[in-house]
């Protein structure tokens, strides 16, 4: 597999921890999936954009929600010379007002990015506020999926989900 | 002026406004800052890049405030492969739990940046954050300074802020 090396680069750097854990959710896990110490680490944040950039095809922008997406939408974006968006969580109440920072993405094709996807919650959000705001659509590429439902939920809207990495595969 | 590239790069790409209008402060100004339009602009976020790399001596760690400097903070990192850091505005209510993500900054020389400066209030509050985790600070790069009081309120901390473009210039 040609995700040998990144599956290798998020266990060294901390960002992959087996153990017994506790989640937000409540639930147990034998793993713990840290990866702001991987996408803070120039290195491995290029090897994130390297092995993004494959998916990346007639895009015309780049979008990330705040904010742990944000790094990898600066890194494919430096690494493909195509502009990105950040989506925030809420509406700002002062400075421009605007839910999207960056370019208008009415009518543009853009590829959403995002650092790990469980059940795809905050992918779905990101996908509702860009397509209300005119985007199109067609795929998410994710560094880890968790496998916890995201994929088939994105699908359901006829988007495809793109983990470089699975939780199956580490 | 070796920053007459950048410049003219903002105003090109509409970061820098001019017109009448009102802050949120409620003060007029005769131009404006849409700095986003800039820091997600793959060209011009090198640029910046460039232009801090610069200023960047022995520093292990680069530091920037969310949301607006973590792009700053990703290129430079990039362009210098020192890992950088996320100052949170609030305390995470759940996951990591931590105010700052990434390295631990204790006993590290950490550069902050930011995206536009003017009284100083965020940076103050990125320095008062790390330094109450131990980091070593000394300077602060900003892409736009306001001149607005932030280099003043700053040395005060026996700090030194070094804008890439100061208001009196354009």
């Amino acid at each position: 597999m040609s995700n040998e090396k990144l599956i290798e680069m998020l266990k060294s750097c901390g960002a992959i921890k087996f153990g017994n854990f506790v989640l937000t959710s409540g639930k147990k896990s034998n793993y713990y999936i840290d990866i702001k110490q991987a996408s803070t680490n120039p290195r491995i944040l290029k090897e994130i954009a390297k092995n993004m950039k494959k998916h990346v095809k007639d895009h015309e922008l780049i979008a990330g929600m705040e904010l742990g997406a944000v790094p990898i939408a600066v890194a494919l974006s430096l690494e493909t010379n195509i502009p990105f968006v950040i989506v925030r969580k809420e509406e700002r109440k002062h400075g421009t007002g605007k839910q999207i920072e960056g370019e208008n993405v009415n009518g543009k094709k853009v590829l959403i990015v995002e650092d790990v996807t469980t059940t795809g919650g905050s992918v779905l959000k990101a996908m509702e506020i860009l397509k209300k705001e005119g985007a199109i659509l067609d795929k998410i590429v994710t560094v880890v999926d968790r496998e916890e439902g995201a994929k088939g939920r994105i699908a359901e809207y006829g988007l495809e989900l793109i983990p470089l990495v699975r939780a199956s595969e580490f």
